[in-house]
Parts: structure tokens; sequence; C-alpha cells
């Protein structure tokens, strides 16, 4: 997508490999920052801080600290040792697993010395593929924005949860890539636009669709399930950082709640996501999705402008004060309308059927 | 309850009745500092940007606005005017119509000389049978949670939304009355507390709780339904700002999310609140209740303290940035498993049997 009218994606490669650029999510909506990485210990270092976030674009990131790291060594033992680490430093998004494991299965094969030219193309690839596959989502998720608006013959009121926008994937976005194709092919609409607290990513949802001037209006976490009871909404469509293989949606906390709202309220409830979210290991997500606890102080401190403009954190408890801060929430398959893929839109209870070789490799495994 | 060991409510006569005192909670939890209020349209200005703040505590602020007036001018056309002036402050909490309603209905019979000793003491009478209803709630309420531990034989964790402590009220608290004597009692308890976006008023729940050293945990409004899921709620407990005949229950917006996660999780919800809540005038909530809209300037702006341990507003969005600021949403009757008041513990169903006086009343109206 465009910043300041330049094309732009949130990842790329910076000298042909020898490292990798980013965007400093943590600073926006405030400030728009680029930075380079020049091994995989910073990129690491990026996935644990947010600096880069969003299940999609972890996952290439991931795999991007794998070229770095094979760059630097190209042995197997600290293959399997940087695998681990990435893994470990977000544990609910599947796509981190998957992009690096993708990775390490065609390299390991190589003798030692032919592994970097390959972990690069298949890092390149993984990258183009995600953002063939969030246009295709995109394409699938307008389709349903459309119907709604030809049923209601008024602008379209989508609600989402976190950002699951470009800014989340290498580029489109997953959710809010349908709400760009809908918005291209000039269907009306306007998307209620949760600030998803911790951290605000509503922030960079805003941003995102200011930057392209879709309207949106944003909420308070709490204000979506009077917006549907209100008939505020038409749909709430929202990304996934794992999808077991029943359609139990692992997403960014508070997603659930906005579920139940949803089904309360009889409004459909869309997920969207690329296959590589689809964890074909797991059914009940229940119990099976490890979800991740992050620090108290995303709670205890927020970060905005202060009078003068300067980025500033304030405090808004002192650390005494005791937080907990799960990061994700499962919403389950009972409560989803649909889940957008890159093949197209299916109730979870066909995922298997969408994506017939996920079930057959789990059912093998 | 006490502040710094000195038992402090949250609103007080100054002079016999010539002003009266407040805490001014837009400080809390960062600042503790009283306030003296001199005339009515002082108290209307404390009750509009929420100095005071809680459907029981405006309703006696108001009722004390009422009295100022009257010191100045007791005639029928300014007790008109004030009145209704008062009511459209803030137009979800009922208490705030009911005491003013209350008052004035004592004093219009009277000629205008005689007005002022009859107010003045029906504003004291109002206050302290505030305290009393909340002490009343408190204990139905401690009933609640003691059976629960006597289910559990471990803390009983209580969820609660917003702020609905001696904050909210005169002394003691609505919901958190209940948990006050528990915790006296023995009864061992944990309080998830919700941060309630926005204006934080669980930071004003979490300064309570600390203030008497019961133990509590801050989450994101977000989190509330994973607690849930994973069993670690075992009751809900939140005010109310107007409860209609039936039991539908208008309360801080992001109660129905809560409200329906309890139920898909087969977790007790409970609503406290004196009956002075109780608009017997109205059935369904839903389309009965006028519901405030408040500034955007609420999610665009947070205080906190900056590095230096200064209070601090900062700006989370631009101006321009459209913002939707419902403050209350409405909890059908339906999500309620008991309304706790101070004559006991109810199904919403038997609102009219615990109170036949309302439901008579408004057979009359």
């Amino acid at each position: 997508m465009k910043v300041n009218g330049i094309p732009t994606r949130t990842i790329w490669s910076v000298d042909h490999g020898q490292a990798i650029g980013i965007i400093d999510q943590t600073k926006l909506p405030f400030e728009f920052k680029k930075e380079t990485l020049r091994d995989w210990r910073q990129v690491r270092e990026a996935i644990a801080t947010m600096k880069v976030r969003g299940a999609p674009l972890i996952g290439i990131a991931a795999a991007w600290a794998m070229v770095l790291a094979i760059r630097d060594n190209a042995q197997d033992d600290l293959i399997h040792e940087v695998r681990s680490e990435l893994i470990a430093t977000r544990p609910t998004a599947v796509n981190l697993q998957w992009a690096v494991d993708h990775l390490v299965k065609k390299v390991m094969p190589l003798p030692a010395k032919d592994r970097l030219p390959v972990a690069y193309r298949e890092a390149e690839e993984m990258t183009q593929a995600n953002v063939l596959a969030n246009r295709a989502i995109g394409t699938h998720g307008a389709k349903i924005i459309a119907e709604l608006y030809a049923k209601k013959r008024e602008p379209v009121n989508i609600l989402t949860h976190c950002n699951a926008g470009w800014l989340a994937t290498v580029d489109y976005g997953t959710a809010l890539s349908a709400v760009y194709i809908a918005f291209e092919q000039g269907i009306p609409l306007h998307v209620w636009v949760d600030e998803t607290r911790p951290r605000e990513q509503g922030l960079l949802t805003a941003w995102e669709l200011a930057g392209v001037g879709i309207p949106h209006t944003v909420i308070a976490d709490n204000a979506g399930g009077h917006l549907m009871q209100h008939r505020e909404v038409d749909a709430v469509i929202v990304g996934a950082d794992r999808i077991t293989a029943i359609g139990d949606v692992a997403n960014k906390v508070g997603t659930y709640l906005k579920a139940l709202a949803a089904k309360d309220m009889d409004v459909p409830f869309y997920v969207a996501a690329p296959s590589s979210t689809i964890d074909w290991t797991i059914q009940d997500g229940k119990h099976g999705i490890e979800i991740e606890n992050r620090s108290g102080d995303e709670l205890r401190f927020i970060r905005g402008l202060d009078k003068k403009g300067h980025l500033a954190d304030i405090r808004l408890m002192d650390a005494q004060t005791n937080v907990e801060n799960p990061a994700f929430d499962v919403t389950p398959a009972r409560l989803v309308t649909g889940i957008i893929t890159e093949r197209g839109v299916c109730a979870p209870e066909f995922l298997t059927r969408l994506f017939p070789e996920g079930a057959r490799k789990h059912a093998r495994s």
C-alpha cells in the first residue's frame, strides 16, 4: 500500500538478503520510521517487542531471520537452535512456526554450503506468496461486502478488532484486504475500528484506513456490543493468529466477546486469514492453543503524543498493581459464520474440504 | 471508607449546606484532591465532567445542587429550570432524575420561604439513606460470595466492570460493597478489575481495593471472556445506571459483552444497585433507555503520570479521527442471574415482587 504516495511493504530485503528492512510499528501511528535489521537476533527482538506484528508478518519476518542466521552459520545445530528460539518468541500465531519449518525443511537436505541461496529464495517466495494470498482473501471477502450492500443499499458497516491490515502482513492485509478491494470496487462502506487495548492496534487500522480515505470511526473495545444491538454493524471481519482444523479461532484478545455479541444479534462474523494460519494438528482451540501472556507493562503504560507533540509513554498504574495480560483468546467455531481464505470462503466445519491436503497431512502425522 | 486512615465519603455538606465538598475523581488514582462547590452550577459542571460520577453519587450530588439552587432562589420557575438542567446533564443514570424529583416533590407544596430547610433535610436524608442501602446491598451480596466460597473452598474470583465502589456512591459502593463485606467476613477472594475504557474507571476500583488490601488484578476490557473460558471467574458483579421494571440493565458500556461471556460460560452474572436505580416506567431497556454519547476526546486523550510523575494528558488520536463514544449499554434481563438490592437478591423477573410499591406506582402512572 502507499504511504505518502510511495508504494510500501512492511518488510523487504536489503542488499540482496544481507539485512531486512521493516517499519517500526511501535511508533505508529505517531511516527513512520523504517529500520534495518542486520542479524537474526535483531529480527527476533523486533518480533518480541512487536516492531513487526500480525500473524502473517511475523511468519515472514521469522523466515528472513532464518536467512540471516544461515548466512552467519549454516550448520545443522545452529539452524535447529535458531528455529526453536524464533518459534518460542511468540507462541500463539502458528504462521511463525509454519514459516520457519517450511524454510528449514527446504534447506536441511542440502549440504551446509548450499543452504543460503535456497533459504533466500524460499523467503522471497513466501513473501510474494503472502501478498498474493492476501489479495485473493480480499477478493473473496469483498464479495461478502458486495452482497451485504446489494441487500442494504446503504453503506455497509464493518466492525474489526485489532489490526488485520497491510501492516499485519507483507501487504494488503487479511480482514482489511476485503475492505480495500470492496472500496476499490466502489462499494459504499464504513469501518468501526476497535481501539484494541492494550497496544491500541486499532490506531494502526485507523491510520491505514485514513491513508486511502476509507470512512471509519474508532470506538472503545467496550462499545461493539452496543452498536450491534442497535443494528449499526452489518458484519464483523477479523484476522486470526491460529485456526484449528475444526475452525476454532485464536485472535487478539477480545475477539471472542465480539463474536458473542455478533451471534446474539445475528450479525455475520467472518475470520480472514491465509491457510498458513491453519494449524491442522489441533481440533479444540480452547485447550490446544497456547495463549501468550505478555507483560503487564503493556497495560501499565500507554504511548501517545504529549502537549509538545513528542512521543511519550505515560504511566496508568504503578508497578505494584497486579496486571494480567493474555494477548489472545479463542473464538469457538460455533460463533464463526465463515472463514475467508485465499481459496474462498467456507463455514469453519468445511475447512478440511477447502484444504484437503492440510487435512491429509494431519491424518498422516 | 478510609483514605490514608481517615474515614471519607465522596460528598459532604460544608457550612451547614452553604456548599458541598467532593473528591475530584478525574484526578484519581493519581492525585487525591478535595474540592468545594459553592453553587448549583458548579455541581452541575462537576457531574458533567465526571468529577463526581457513579449513578448513586450523581443522584445525591444533584439533590445537593437543588439545595444550593433553592438557597439562591426558591421560586417555582427557578426550581423547575434547575431540575430540567440537572436531569439533562447525564441522561442515562435514572438516580439523578429520581433524586431531583424526590426533593422537588417535597418542597413544591411549601411556600418559597420555607423550602430551603426542607430541601436541606431531604438531601441529608437521601445521603444517609444511600449509605444504608449500600451497606444492605453489600450484606446481601456478601452472602452470594460466601456461598461460592462454601462450594469452592478456594479464593472466589469476582470480575467487575467500571467502578461500582464507594467512589460511585456516598460510601461503600454497590458491587464492591458486597466485596468489602465478604472480605470483612474473612472470605478469601480476588477481584478481576476491568480497565474500563474510556476513562479507566477500573483504576478507581483498583485504588479502592488497594486501599483496604483486597487482592485484585487489573485486566484489559478485552480479557474477561478469555478468563471466563478458562474458569478463572466465579461470578461477575457490576453496578447499574438504570434497571427497567423487567430487569434490563443499563451500565457502563461493555457490560453487555461481559454478560454474554458469563452466559456462554455459565458464570453467574449479578447486578448490584439500590432501588433508586430502578426505572419502573420502562420495560424494554434497549429501546427505552437513552444512552448518553460522550465526547470523542475521552478516547482521543488519556490521562496518566509522565516521567516526572506529573499528571499528563496524552493524545492517542488527532481531532480529525472520527470517534463514537456511547457511555453505556443495555444488558438484557435474560443474561442477568440476579439483582442485588437493599431488600435482597432476586432474579430480574421478580423485581416487581421485591418492590411491589414500585410496580404499583408504575401501574398508577
